[in-house]
């Protein structure tokens, strides 16, 4: 493959292309068409823009990213995290409705991509590692419920504004009053309809004999017939006059040439933003990609996703569109329906083309308490608490990372929380790295094996210490191993060697090293040897790199057998010279 | 030992006090009183204070370190990077030569103390290491050259400001026509007589038979001369009208009783800072403590100490001081005294109470450009541009934040240097564990040895593909796991069997049992089995509790030879199936 065919993961599967795939990809898209044109236009209002931002967003992305992604499978779009993420930052800088609030949408989606695109160019995908999977549950979880919340809004027909939870909630209480009844009607008996259709509708399908691809399909439709259902419905009672809120005149054509701004002040405020959109965006997207890949035993390039995904945003930026990502519900659909190349993408645009073109007059009685009701229910599937539950008994330090997560975003919004869940994260793993586990060791009576002699019946000898490090030794635990050594040796006068086994050590940096000549001259002002042992081929060729080795106040031994026999032999050979 | 006396080793060494210990820690004292008069002042005037205020913290901090502190030779009171960190957090928030500033001063010590002794109590004295050698060492160079290039306005008699090099520098340019001729001629004949002092007398007096203590003591006198004669100098020959500034009417008496201010705006101000200068000087007394303690055998309790220091920068803001910790030059002279134990530094606090109450008329005269010589002559000390060479050889990712310290603590000042070298530091160990060592390893032949196939002659199967992972696995490099693994399968198809050989992973935290689920559900997908060995005890205690082990797609070997036998076996008794 030639560097330039490497970025264009279309020339690959392109030149192969058949009319069986053409067949698959054609179906495929018809079904997630079909799904995504309700989704879209729920997607814009969640995002706070107007409904055909949601059908723009998924037209020029899903194109571009089937020329340079690397997953089959995988559609791109607008998706719900994405959705409130950009709700959050665009309502910082512009309000809702006004020609600002697009527009800034429009330079979010273009700073988002060109921060991926960098990203990808630079091959620095591994800055998405930095979100822990805790920290993603947490924010998941916590967002599904955020959002969830803030759509009860369009639901019950009230105002109600907010970015975290007590203000959201306090405001929806003090609109209570003022809920509009035949908007209430529509959007319990809606939510129920959908999750009915997501939790019975399917399992009763199934004991009816309908094949499972079938019956998922039908579920996926469950939203147009919602849609289909009360937009009728408010069409012929003219619920309208009595308060209904419906999405109106939605423009009808293909999607427009926008631009961005390049103001810098705008740049400046929504830098951070999007940066935190494209890292989550691309998580989300790259696990999906990964799972879809596996079964096929394909493989994804993390790199070229990331120019993948960015062309897709800088396509949605210049079209009208808003942030996008990978979405997992619509590639599980678009797999499930037998894509097999990015092209079923590809028609799936030119189908919601056709649609942003003939069909936006038929949406404008759809009530947007339907299209609320499409959203809670999507995002119930996101909420998983078990993940308080798994981490809790798994370990504490990833249970307090998704708990803070949790708590923060909730509490403080959706940027804070993940901000804080990303740092919490770290801090928690250099507080666990910062007292390693260090085993006394003896040997096994009559092996070469040496085992904690707090676990096992092991040989000791009073004058020879040997300490097991697990751990690699970095500045963070540095002095902890200063410490312990001190602490050791002045609580035994009869020590005359302390061995090191380097065994699990799979790093010494400058600070550690600088801890180990302290170490030396320390034991040394004390007539203590200091020897290492079972030191790794890299860890020692950095070693030999510094003085701590022809400075050590001891030797390096391949294995902890031969330190041991050589130091015991040694002191015991000379008890006399001991005693002195 | 009582819980009571563990938080007072006072309890512990006074009750074997002794005359020998006495007259041992009073020669000591009589050395260190000498010593620290003419440098008390001279930090003062570094950190902008009026120079009593140096005295000053340089008694109560002392007496209540011999207190509350578990080293026996260190030596507490103003030391020259705390200053320069004093005078930059107080600047921030008052002119120098106000009340205000001295009562922020005050306030930064308090905060200091406070946040101090809360680590300790708390024995949070881990949180010191996030600051690595080269960091530190960095940091320390930076500020040595800052303070060094600021002193030089005191040399030349003329006002300049600014926190960073380019601004104190400018200052310094900018006003080099306004030089004062005698202060120049004082300043640089001090300075080039303190070099001297410290380059050329000790080898000198060395050579003519004086005994290295003596010589040493003679070395330390150096300043106390250099005053003597400027002093003189400047009386003798009415120097003042000719513009050379002094140190001026200094109070005569013990330290005052002073309040620090409790105003919530100057804390919130000051709070950063103030941890800043703790954690700082911790590491620094700390470092001082235990290299000196090594020689003795005695051990060094870092909480403890933490709490020794928070109780002297108390006292230091109760008594007219600023800011405080463990000084290196003060305590081997301390030590190189014969200082037995913490009495050594009550006796200097005497000493030193005496001087302020008799000795301050004396220094009326004394020109601040002697001062700022034997700063300068100091801090030269401090400067070390070799670990710039010595990072470089050993690891690049420690000479990268060494050199970003430096650079950044030179150009943006000291609180934005350090604290941005803190940061580098943590993000490139984040980074060099996100691409961890992963050695895919064969068995040499006739052995139950298991080596990296790239480095060895070893026997191989094309059907399994033993990985060894060289590092913990936690979220920084989860998924960099599960690409290796995607892209090492999906390269060769005849693989049936991944063995993830575990003897270095210290630790699987959450996203990495994730990210094994993930991997296992995969391999499952595309019929691969996976399989671990040599997990460590408490790395297996904790997948136990997940569902991991339970469905392995594979087994669990207690070690890699078994694996390797079982597996190969058992694919070579099937070539049928292997290849239908």
């Amino acid at each position: 493959m030639t560097r330039f065919a490497q970025y264009l993961p279309i020339l690959d599967w392109g030149r192969r292309y058949d009319r069986a795939a053409l067949g698959a990809d054609l179906l495929a898209a018809v079904i997630v068409t079909i799904m995504l044109i309700p989704q879209s236009l729920a997607y814009a209002l969640l995002a706070g823009l107007p409904p055909e931002a949601g059908i723009y967003a998924s037209i020029a992305p899903i194109l571009l990213y089937a020329i340079f992604g690397t997953s089959r499978a995988l559609a791109v779009g607008p998706v719900a995290v994405v959705s409130l993420l950009t709700a959050s930052a665009v309502g910082q800088v512009a309000d809702q409705g006004t020609a600002g609030y697009a527009v800034a949408a429009l330079t979010l989606a273009a700073l988002s991509g060109a921060f991926l695109l960098l990203l990808g160019v630079f091959r620095l995908g591994f800055l998405a590692n930095f979100l822990s999977h805790p920290v993603i549950a947490g924010f998941i979880t916590a967002s599904g419920i955020l959002i969830a919340v803030s759509q009860l809004k369009h639901v019950l027909g009230v105002e109600a504004q907010g970015h975290t939870l007590i203000e959201i909630g306090g405001s929806l209480l003090a609109h209570l009053g003022d809920a509009n009844l035949p908007t209430l009607v529509i959007g319990v008996t809606a939510t129920a309809f959908l999750f009915w259709v997501r939790k019975g509708l399917k399992p009763a399908l199934g004991r009816i004999g309908l094949p499972p691809l079938a019956a998922d399909i039908a579920t996926k439709a469950g939203p147009v017939a919602a849609v289909v259902v009360t937009t009728l419905a408010v069409w012929e009672l003219e619920l309208e006059a009595q308060g209904v809120a419906v999405v109106g005149a939605v423009p009808q054509g293909l999607p427009p040439l926008t631009l961005p701004s390049f103001a810098p002040d705008l740049i400046a405020a929504l830098a951070l933003p999007a940066i935190l959109i494209s890292i989550i965006g691309f998580v989300e997207s790259i696990s999906v990609a990964q799972t879809l890949a596996a079964k096929k035993r394909q493989r994804i390039d993390p790199n070229q996703e990331l120019i993948g995904l960015g062309a897709a945003n800088l396509g949605a930026a210049f079209s009208g569109g808003y942030p996008v990502t990978g979405g997992f519900a619509r590639s599980v659909v678009n797999d499930d329906a037998g894509a097999r190349t990015p092209a079923a993408g590809a028609f799936t645009a030119v189908g919601l083309a056709v649609a942003a073109m003939a069909l936006t007059p038929l949406v404008f009685h759809l009530p947007t308490a339907t299209l609320a009701a499409t959203i809670i229910v999507a995002v119930l599937g996101l909420i998983d608490l078990t993940i308080l539950h798994k981490t809790w008994n798994y370990s504490r330090a990833d249970f307090t990372a998704v708990a803070a997560t949790i708590a923060l975003t909730l509490l403080l919004g959706v940027e804070v929380g993940v901000a804080s869940g990303v740092v919490i994260s770290v801090l928690l793993h250099l507080y666990k790295t910062s007292r390693p586990h260090v085993a006394e060791v003896g040997r096994v009576t009559g092996t070469e094996h040496f085992r904690n002699v707090l676990r096992h019946e092991v040989d000791t000898d009073p004058r020879v210490v040997t300490l097991r490090v697990d751990e690699s030794l970095y500045f963070v635990n540095a002095r902890f191993l200063e410490d312990l050594i001190q602490s050791r040796v002045t609580a035994g006068s009869q020590i005359r060697h302390v061995v090191l086994m380097f065994s699990a050590v799979n790093e010494v940096d400058y600070s550690a090293l600088e801890s180990l000549e302290a170490i030396n001259a320390r034991l040394r002002d004390m007539g203590v040897g200091l020897h290492l042992s079972e030191v790794k081929g890299p860890v020692m060729d950095r070693l030999k790199r510094s003085h701590l080795i022809e400075n050590l106040n001891g030797r390096v031994f391949l294995s902890q057998h031969d330190a041991w026999t050589a130091l015991t032999d040694r002191t015991r050979r000379q008890p006399s010279r001991m005693e002195s």
